[in-house]
C-alpha cells in the first residue's frame, strides 16, 4: 500500500505533496515555476524534480525504508497532450519515486480542487486561459489554452498586451488619452515629457517601445494589473479591455458547456479572481429555469493533483476523503501565505 | 565632387546604389534583408555592408582612384531613431566609402521614391506598417511602425496573426467554420482529421499549435496571403480581417494628416499593394471639395534613398534630376524581376 506523489506545476511555483492512501499528508516540497510553454521544457522538468526531491527529503523517518511514493500525478499546462512522461520518470526514479507517472491537465486539477464530483467544468484565467469539460473524472472537452501568441483569450498576457497597445496608441496620437499611458510610463520608470524624438514622435513613446522590446514577449502579462488599476479610476480604455476579457472567458467556457453534463463550474487563476463581474456574467449566460449554476472558486490545483494521484492509485475519493485532503493541505497554504 | 551611396534596407533584401552628383547610376550591389527589428541589429549591419561592398566592387575602372563615394544615406525601418551611425560607419570606411553617414526612415525613402516634392505623406504596410508626414523634405510626424508585438496595425504580421487565430478559433469550436482553417492546415501540411487528442481537442488543432510555436513569432506574417485567398472565395472571417486592416491603415494615416500640409500621399509595401479598396477608402476619408487626393504607389524606397543621398550631398533634386534617377535605376529593377 504505497503512498502517492502529487505535483501541481504552476506559473509561479511548483508544489509536490506526498500523501498516504487515506489522503493524509506526509511531506511537502516546492520548486520554481514550471509551465513548459512560458518557462520551457527543461525548466519545467527541473522545477518538478526539485519539488519532488524536496518532498522526498521531508518524509518523516517513521515512514520506514523503501520507495517514498509509488503512483505519481503531475498537473501541468497542456496536460495529457504531453505524449511521453520519459522526460520526468527517470528523474523521479533517481530520487526514490518508483511507479507509474501520469501527466494531467492543470485545469482538471483545478476542477478536482473544488470537490469530489466527477462531472462539471473548470474555467481558468491566469497567465494563460482556457476551459475544460470533465466527465467521469476525466477531461473530455477543452477550449483555448492555446498560449500567448495564438490564444489564451482573456488571460493575463491577453490583457497585458492590450494595456500596452492602448497606452502606446494614445502616446502615438492614434487614440484619445487614457490613464493606461500614464500608468505604463510609471511602471516602466519613464518620465512623461513633451519632448519629441527627431521623427516627430514623443520621446516617452520611443523610450517605452525600446524597453518593451527588450523584454520577452510573455512578460507583457505583468502589465495586466494596470487594467484593473485604470478601470478603478473610471478609465474607458481599461474598462473596455476588462469587459472584452470577461466576454472572451465566458465565450471559452460556452465552447465546452453541454446540457447533458451538469456539475460545478470551477473558477481559477489570478486574473479571473480579480473580475468581480464574471460570476454574474456566467450565471446570466448559463443558468436556466430548472438549473442554478453551482459556481466555485479555487486558488490552485494542489488539492486536485492530490485527488488525481489517489484516483490513479485506484483509491475512490469520497467526499470524506476529499475533506481530509483539504484539511491536511490547509496548513501548508497558510504557511506559504504567512 | 564625390559620388553618393544610397542603401535601401528592406524586409526582403537590401540594395546599395552609387550615383554621381547628376543622379546618374554608377554601380549597384545587393545584400540580405536588414530590418533591424525583424532581423536583429547584427544582421542589419552585415546586410548593409555586404550590399555596399558589392556596389563598390562593381564601380567601373574609369571612375579612377580615390573614395568610391562620399556622402552615404541608409534608409531603414526606424530611421532617425537610430541615434548613432558608428555601427556602420566603420564598416563603410573599411571598404573605401568615407564621408558623412545618415540614417533615414524607410517611409521617408518611400515618399521620395514618388517624386521630387518636399511635402506630403507616406503610408506603408508590408511586414510592418506605419505612416509619416513629410515637410521640407524631412519627417515631422510619425504614426505606428511600433513593431509586431506592440503595433504595426494592418501589417502583414497583424493580418497573419489574425488569420491564424481565426483559423484556430474555428478548429477549437469557438467560432463558426472558416475557409481560413482549411487554408492554414494545407499551408502547414497537416491533414484535416476528425480524430481527437486525449484532451477532447481535434488532433489537427494540437498539431497546428505545436508547429506554430516552433516558428519565430514574426513568421506569422507568412500567413497574411491566406486572408486574401480566403476573401477571394467569399469567406466572412477573411473579409473581416482585411476590412479591419484597411481601417487600421487609414486610421494610422489620419494620425499624421494635417490640413496645413498638402502634397502627394504615397502608398507602399507588399500588403498595401494587395488591398484594392484602400485607395477609395483613403479618398473617402481625406478628399475635400477644394482638394483632390494625389495618391501614388511605389514599389520600394530605392529611388528615394538615392534622392536623399543627393540632398545630403547638397544637391537640390529637381524634377529633371528625379526623372534621371528613376530612369537610371529602372534597368536594375527589370534585371531583378526578370
Amino acid at each position: 500500500m504505497s503512498n502517492v506523489l502529487a505535483v501541481d506545476v504552476g506559473g509561479t511555483s511548483s508544489r509536490a505533496v506526498i500523501l498516504d492512501r487515506t489522503g493524509r499528508y506526509l511531506a511537502y516540497g516546492r520548486g520554481l515555476a514550471g509551465n513548459p510553454i512560458s518557462a520551457g521544457p527543461e525548466q519545467a522538468a527541473a522545477a518538478i524534480s526539485a519539488a519532488a526531491r524536496a518532498a522526498v527529503a521531508a518524509m518523516p523517518a517513521s515512514s520506514g525504508p523503501g520507495s517514498a511514493a509509488g503512483t505519481t500525478v503531475i498537473a501541468l499546462a497542456g496536460g495529457r497532450t504531453h505524449a511521453s512522461t520519459d522526460w520526468i520518470a527517470t528523474e523521479l526514479t533517481a530520487i526514490g519515486v518508483a511507479g507509474p507517472v501520469t501527466v494531467e491537465s492543470d485545469l482538471l486539477a483545478m476542477f478536482c480542487s473544488s470537490g469530489s464530483e466527477l462531472d462539471g467544468y473548470a474555467v481558468v484565467a491566469g497567465t494563460g486561459a482556457g476551459a475544460v469539460r470533465v466527465e467521469r473524472g476525466g477531461v473530455v472537452g477543452t477550449a483555448d489554452g492555446l498560449g500567448w501568441l495564438l490564444g489564451d483569450d482573456g488571460s493575463g498576457f491577453w490583457i497585458g498586451q492590450r494595456v500596452v497597445r492602448e497606452a502606446l496608441l494614445a502616446l502615438d496620437h492614434r487614440a484619445p488619452p487614457t490613464a493606461l499611458a500614464d500608468l505604463l510610463l510609471v511602471e516602466l520608470g519613464i518620465p512623461y515629457t513633451t519632448e519629441m524624438a527627431n521623427d516627430g514622435r514623443r520621446a516617452s513613446l520611443v523610450d517605452a517601445v525600446g524597453m518593451l522590446y527588450r523584454m520577452r514577449p510573455v512578460q507583457l502579462a505583468q502589465f495586466a494589473p494596470l487594467a484593473f488599476a485604470g478601470a478603478a479610476t473610471g478609465d474607458a480604455a481599461a474598462a473596455r479591455i476588462l469587459r472584452d476579457a470577461e466576454r472572451a472567458i465566458v465565450h471559452t467556457l460556452a465552447a465546452v458547456m453541454t446540457k447533458a453534463v451538469r456539475g460545478p463550474i470551477v473558477l481559477g487563476g489570478g486574473v479571473l479572481a480579480r473580475m468581480p463581474e464574471l460570476p454574474r456574467r456566467i450565471e446570466a449566460a448559463f443558468a436556466t429555469a430548472e438549473d442554478v449554476v453551482d459556481l466555485r472558486r479555487v486558488d490552485d490545483g494542489a488539492v486536485g493533483a492530490a485527488v488525481l494521484a489517489l484516483r490513479a492509485a485506484s483509491v475512490a475519493v469520497s467526499p470524506a476523503t476529499f475533506v481530509r485532503i483539504v484539511e491536511t493541505l490547509a496548513p501548508l497554504r497558510d504557511a506559504e501565505t504567512a
